[in-house]
């Protein structure tokens, strides 16, 4: 422990994926724990999957995209 | 908050998705719960990484189909 | 399936969850879903537990009450 | 990896935890994974948090208790 | 329930989703619970998307296959 | 979105609930993405509910404390 999931919208870059694992397993570093113990996954699911005000992120956040 | 996690086989049509969401989110807004504080994910899995009553669903439920 | 897996601010009233899980039931069952294939479970979590904006939801939203 | 979430009512006693951590862990042993990559965690939900065919477990199971 | 979400790295082949989905309903089935209330869902994600001790399991486990 | 979920073991002091979420949510920032954006949830389960190599997490880690 800690497990930690991270949902976010596809598709992520490699380069943003490696910066949440190494700035999350910093957080817990930097409280102590071994970075070893720190297991973390990333989840990345098409926008039209996601609700948000009960409209999906596809049709409300069209302009937007990801790192 | 909420947050609402919703596992499915795949693939569900856009529409469905669409219903999905908008479902949910009133059940909570008929709480009193603003519904921009609603975010919700649907995960869609393929068949045969889903058990029940230890057996693939792509067996167990060859002939059923998703909306 | 479906399972769904709702995270919310605790102490939600037993009436509460009682109307959280017939509500998506019904939106399953709506779009065809057997009833007694939709599991539901309510996952409520203390506000500190919670983060919005980078802040605990218990210092952020001391005031806002659950239904 | 492998992570496991188990979600189930509560109380399963320490003896049945036990069990089920050894049964999991040895599922994966067995297919060639080492048992130090295997983390596993059980959270236990009371059950009137747990729908099933619209209905709360607690109503539905009232009679059915955990190992 | 139980209801059991494993994450595994892609790509596991069908026969290892099928000992996983058997192994581990039997650990349940083997302490008096039914078979047909256990549900498993294996998410299987790609090794660039976990990261152990602060690196992408993709660089740090090249050479670890998946059964 | 992002949505993170933290699973730890109990009990983590709220000072270092209060520093999980704000240095999570600061790698999300430094990625630009807007903190407001960012919802997480911290798990916090006992001990035995955790299973590293087989064994319970009570037993294994018996000394080891959380911050």
């Amino acid at each position: 422990m800690p497990i930690v999931h991270v949902y976010v919208w596809n598709d992520f870059s490699n380069d943003a994926k490696k910066k949440i694992i190494e700035g999350i397993t910093n957080v817990f570093k930097n409280m102590g724990i071994p970075a070893d113990a720190v297991e973390i996954v990333i989840h990345d699911d098409p926008k039209e999957n996601w609700g948000i005000g009960g409209e999906q992120a596809s049709a409300k956040f069209k302009e937007r995209n990801v790192p």
